[in-house]
């Protein structure tokens, strides 16, 4: 399909709903694609299997602190810079770009560099979700090697890798991320057609789109939009959806520690006393507590909505006194294998459990969604 | 001349006493560069007179923290690997090499890529001495663009430079070595014959040979050597050589803050009691206090000399309990200039006051060297 500037706004809300707090605040990414588009034409949105096997892909996005691109806003020029910085450097033309992961900036980063440069970008993404570790990827997992890759920074500094493994390559990108003001993009994970359809976590920008629409045709209460959001989850990849709390923000700290945003939220319900919910933030919303029981972490998604409008919010944006709904989403049963939770198990970011999928940490008894409805 | 491998100990000796405390422990990469010579044959040393205009020469060396090679040790292979890596990223053949700084390690490190490279390497450095971060090298002073450069790590991993400036370019490498293990050999600054011609400190290497014979010839009491060093420094395009204080380390520590060695050393008179010589340390001995007083500074040289035996000791080997003599020598006069004291004055490191030469600082009234002697 043909992405034009108007379906970007239903894009980039769905990206964050599947983001669960991460990949980056989408106003300022939006408003660039929405140049781009308007300048350079629509992108060119293809299924991963209409690549050729020998196609030549790269992954594109921003790697380092969310909180960064809040003030270092991004440029229209950036992921093209990248692209062509990554072009030069390998010596060859790149036949498409598709996205790291699924998150307000990095959905759109790749339909940038798209428009620009006159190639398609494949319909997937490499975590159905955002995760903050280059190894977490899927192209990663599947053997994928991260360099040659390539990072830009804001002033057009740029910056070439090559490291033996992803976790080295991660080190070194998040050490540059850093000295380059916080915020890069990078074009990494070279890889063919072929590989890129045995990886891929498929559709997810339509998926987005569609989680857009919902979110824009049932903007209100939040939960009034379950029932319709639990809906289309169910005709996913994902796993069910399921209400994890409403409340208000009481405690919101973050702090950007080794080139992350590290932090925690808690939120405690509307008449105020009762259990609370602790959200763990590591640039997105790791692990969801109450009583120090987990309820929801990752690899599944938790994602936070705002109680008025139902628009998700991302964790750079959470603040003190927002009322708000959090619900949780089953992850692609992909990222469920021993392989993928080798990688991103709730013990790959120190905490000191193992994984146990979504739908069976019911301690939290939640009603059904039609009993959540107010009056 | 053909540098040989049983000119090398001379060549380091001479060299650690020029480099100020940093630069680098020269042990290993001693070790490693008489084996290569003996392998590949001896290396060309040249003057930058004998170079054509048009050459093609970069600067080649370690870029870290001096104490983690103690422990991260150098191989014979890392610097022909960052050449090789610099000629395939540039896409063109290196003409010859020059050393960054005078040091243990950095004076090493050039003459291991050149012999095994075939090509040569020039008698100079863009330092004259050792100082801690690249914006400080005359190359950078007289313009010569960092980049394109390469770094290599111990594991082999690669990475690429492009930066604006070199004070871009320093904070750059200093966090790629950091995240690649805390010391990298990188390959920078290339330049033609003419630009190496107007920016180098000429004749260091063939200077620290000298130096090395003079230690090697006069070992044993400190003060015994102050004659032949005072009248080898006069003799040369350094100031001044005089000396400081003698005494033992009383207290002595040091951390590795952003990348680099920094630290203060204590030294107070055999006798115990009296004024105490405080030495500040970043990678080199920067400035040199008794009683509050500054008595030699940044650029100009301090060295710290084995009181028994007179070799140099670098600031990572300096240790409680070490009976030493310290001198003073003054730098180059190209590092007095208004444009070199903008990068290498005390309050380029933070301290609150101006660059004063050496020779003007003789608050600490110092007896002629004769008087020293001991009996």
């Amino acid at each position: 399909m043909k992405l034009t500037a108007d379906v970007l706004q239903d894009l980039s809300d769905g990206s964050v709903f599947l983001a669960t707090g991460g990949g980056g605040d989408p106003y300022v990414s939006l408003l660039a694609t929405q140049k781009v588009l308007q300048e350079s034409g629509p992108a060119d949105l293809i299924s991963v299997n209409d690549l050729d096997d020998d196609a030549y892909v790269v992954a594109i996005g921003g790697v380092g602190a969310p909180t960064v691109s809040l003030e270092l806003l991004p440029s229209v020029d950036d992921a093209a810079m990248a692209l062509e910085a990554f072009e030069h450097h390998v010596g060859r033309r790149v036949d498409a770009v598709v996205s790291f992961e699924i998150g307000g900036g990095n959905s759109l980063i790749p339909i940038i560099a798209a428009a620009r440069c006159g190639i398609p970008v494949i319909d997937g993404d490499g975590m159905g979700r955002a995760l903050p570790e280059a190894q977490m990827m899927t192209y990663a997992i599947a053997g994928v090697a991260p360099t040659p890759a390539v990072g830009v920074d804001y002033a057009g500094n740029v910056v070439t890798f090559t490291a033996d493994t992803t976790e080295t390559y991660e080190r070194h990108v998040r050490a540059m991320a850093q000295a380059m003001g916080g915020m890069i993009t990078t074009v990494e994970h070279p890889m063919t057609g072929k590989q890129l359809k045995s990886s891929i976590v498929p559709s997810t920008l339509t998926f987005s789109l569609e989680i857009g629409r919902i979110l824009r045709a049932h903007r209100g209460n939040a939960h009034r939009i379950l029932a319709p959001l639990g809906a289309a989850f169910n005709r996913s990849i994902y796993g069910e959806l399921c209400h994890l709390f409403t409340g208000k923000v009481v405690d919101c700290a973050s702090a950007i520690v080794g080139g992350f945003d590290v932090g925690e939220a808690v939120i405690e319900p509307f008449e105020g006393g009762g259990p609370k919910l602790r959200l763990t933030i590591k640039n997105e919303f790791l692990v969801a507590r109450v009583e120090g029981q987990v309820i929801a972490s990752v690899p599944d998604l938790i994602t936070v909505l705002d109680y008025e409008t139902s628009m998700p919010i991302n964790a750079e944006r959470l603040r003190y006194g927002q009322r708000v709904t959090v619900v949780g989403v089953g992850c692609p049963a992909y990222y469920r294998s021993d392989v993928a939770l080798g990688v991103v198990a709730p013990r790959c970011f120190g905490f000191d459990y193992p994984y146990v999928p979504i739908e069976h940490l019911k301690v939290h008894h939640q009603p059904p969604f039609e009993a959540l409805l107010p009056g």
